[in-house]
């Protein structure tokens, strides 16, 4: 079989990666491979026992492969012949490509905690059958302890606690639940909010041993404190899946992923890599990070697909900004750029402007919610966006989308203080005290102070 | 008395200077003249009948000015002496200033309609007495009858129609409501929505006589249809108040506005005009144009005092952009720059991307709305963004102000393909589809058709 474009994974890479292809080339022959029949949308994992009625609620829809005539071929890739240009499948089916990108992806971690192998003891793999097995053993679970306190382990214990008659505990090594992504005063917050649904966090802990016979029946931490489980879950990170690329002689950099150029080209001609299993720098350090998100990875892939057959200055990969968002029970949680702990770190010379605003004008409004940002800026000089965090209903996840366009712009405390804006009673603050501009204003104050 | 800052107007355009001056200029003296002892919020007035229940929920809060050390006089500025640079009030107190804004605002215009003296005829007018009787007679009115379909009639007629127990009519002389601020696939599903909360409009309509013994009792079109009315509400757009500038000597431009120049000065040293009052030039066009927005109007108040000591060409205002936002029983509708109606009449080379996705991921997650947004780009070379149109929940109220700001820095197609965002499954659409990145690549498909 023949085709133009060839793209190896169905997450959101790859489709993101075949729609692409099909706008910006409308005549070129463009095929998808992946292995499972059902795609499961990776991001809406964690809302698959309550807020979603089944697995098959949560597929990324084949119907926008179909729209956009992209064959997609069911199975294994198993190996990539670079020089004739051809990638075999475990089915013994050979595809010659003109273009081929790796959209393969990541897997959970999987550390060596003694009892481990106890039934009982899950991971959060993106498939169709595992999560559906998952699914049910988290309805009939009672006592579910959840083994790190990232996104996916938050947001797990968040959803499972709408279920009143589960006992849930997260387990997490640093000194805070999300310490990797916001600000400590941001997080308190969070953590106030599970704590109030009922779920118990255990921080600056590491767990010893998954205890019980045949089944896990408790979790005994480094402190030799046992918390009563029938479940564990295990969120502690993901690795990229480097196996077919590795075995292809594409090179590999010293954090795991898939080495690429700024346009997404590996080392071999023709052959790219987007995603989960691509290298990924930072925008503002240029630094090598490990963010794996399904927005960074789509937006990796539209950049590669872009540079398929020319490459275009316009179209290069900046870096990634790392924005992120989730939401904890009716709150919404956006962060881009860097955080505070981040810009410490790096040793920028930085100022922080805040806000805490209504989200309607007046407030008096029904329904009014509170908006609380924080904005760093670069101080002295050009006084550049360096990034902000921000809290508050849903709406905030467009808001962090507003300040990852800032930061993607480079955009000043005072081009800031000048963005002009649209206001409305029902959708949003006042035009006087809007959060963005406000936060902005209070770090001007700072820095003439 | 002696002040260094001197604000004429109280309105959101005065706030803002006020607190934007106390953020610039700490050690500054700031002293704001207003007319009314209660402030009311204009954009909010539309939602005094139902969503608030006085006129006291609609106040602009004066705590924001002691927030920021402002001194505010009541009374009204009847005269200013250029030469020795004071302000006049009606007490007979003066006030010398060493800067002067004038946010002198606007009022409701008045047209010469037969029967217009009538008992049961209001205005909007931005007063807290005169709203008080406009609400109570609301309150009592069984049929309403509002003269001008713009963003005021919409929303007055939205909210006025959640009492079942009122008729009410919308006359407009356009072919649609709202005709000069959405294209018309918008505006289609604003008037449904008017319609199907018992809404009658009346297009291409204009009123011939208010009818009626002393009191209203009908109101009769040009087609000499009567509508019974008891209540008519006159809401055709405003005029600016310059009356005090005239007398002073400061120049007025064609439009009837305080002329202005990109630093937001007057032709006399030392003051400045802002907000409905002063002249505003539109962002793409250079034209003058009659925009009468808080959120302009704040935006102004923001480089005019920034502006107010030295001018720092980073802060001058660039020309206002048009970003608006309503919202119509539940629905949520933005546009920033250009609409496709007027980049036909600036006879723009354009192209159209469009998209329509839901505002969640997946989509069977509850409460999943969905988002239309129509992207306007320049066709050939640059491929800047001129502006864009969105319609669907409350979020999209933040989403314009990201059109706003692409718009603002120039994006262009490539670059929105190419924007790093942030997704989660409950706060955004998905990675894949997300709205403004979607449009923009249906944009690029068909530049290259």
């Amino acid at each position: 079989m023949k085709t133009d474009i060839l793209i190896i994974g169905g997450g959101p890479a790859g489709v993101t990666c075949a729609v692409t292809a099909r706008k910006n080339y409308p005549k070129k022959r463009v095929v998808l491979i992946r292995k499972q029949k059902k795609a499961v949308i990776p991001c809406a994992i964690p809302y698959i026992f309550c807020r979603l009625n089944s697995i098959d609620e949560n597929l990324l829809p084949d119907k926008i492969l179909e729209d956009n005539q992209i064959k997609v071929l069911i199975g294994e890739a198993v190996d990539i012949s670079v020089k004739d240009k051809k990638v075999k499948l475990k089915s013994g089916k050979r595809i010659e490509y003109e273009k081929l990108i790796l959209a393969t992806g990541s897997e959970p971690i999987l550390i060596p905690i003694k009892g481990i192998e106890k039934q009982g003891v899950f991971l959060v793999k993106k498939d169709y059958e595992y999560l559906k097995k998952l699914r049910k053993a988290v309805l009939f679970a009672k006592n579910i302890v959840i083994i790190g306190g990232g996104f996916i382990g938050v947001e797990f214990a968040e959803e499972i606690s709408n279920f009143k008659d589960k006992k849930i505990s997260i387990i997490e090594k640093a000194e805070h639940c999300l310490s990797f992504n916001f600000d400590d005063e941001f997080i308190k917050i969070v953590e106030k909010k599970l704590k109030e649904k009922g779920v118990k966090i255990y921080l600056k802990k590491s767990v010893e041993e998954i205890g019980g016979a045949k089944a896990v029946e408790y979790v005994k931490l480094d402190d030799k404190e046992k918390i009563p489980a029938d479940l564990v879950i295990l969120s502690i990170g993901a690795r990229p899946n480097t196996k077919l690329a590795e075995k292809a002689g594409i090179r590999i950099e010293e954090k795991g992923t898939i080495l690429v150029d700024e346009y997404l080209r590996t080392n071999i001609k023709d052959i790219f890599a987007v995603g989960d299993c691509a290298q990924t720098k930072h925008f503002l350090t240029g630094e090598n990070v490990s963010v794996m998100l399904a927005s960074v990875a789509c937006s990796e892939a539209r950049i590669a697909v872009s540079n398929l057959y020319k490459i275009k200055a316009l179209r290069e990969n900046k870096g990634t900004l790392g924005a992120f968002s989730t939401c904890v029970a009716g709150l919404g949680l956006g962060v881009a750029g860097l955080t505070e702990k981040m810009a410490e770190i790096g040793k920028y010379n930085y100022i922080i402007g805040t806000a805490e605003v209504p989200d309607h004008h007046p407030g008096s409004l029904p329904e009014t919610k509170s908006i609380s940002v924080k904005l760093i800026f670069l101080k002295g000089g050009e006084k550049y966006l360096l990034g902000g965090e921000i809290m508050g209903p849903e709406k905030i996840g467009e808001m962090v989308n507003i300040i990852a366009l800032a930061v993607q712009q480079g955009l000043s405390a005072f081009d800031f203080q000048n963005f002009q804006i649209s206001t409305h009673p029902l959708l949003t603050s006042s035009p006087i005290a809007y959060p963005l501009i406000a936060a902005a204003q209070d770090a001007i104050k700072k820095m003439d102070a």
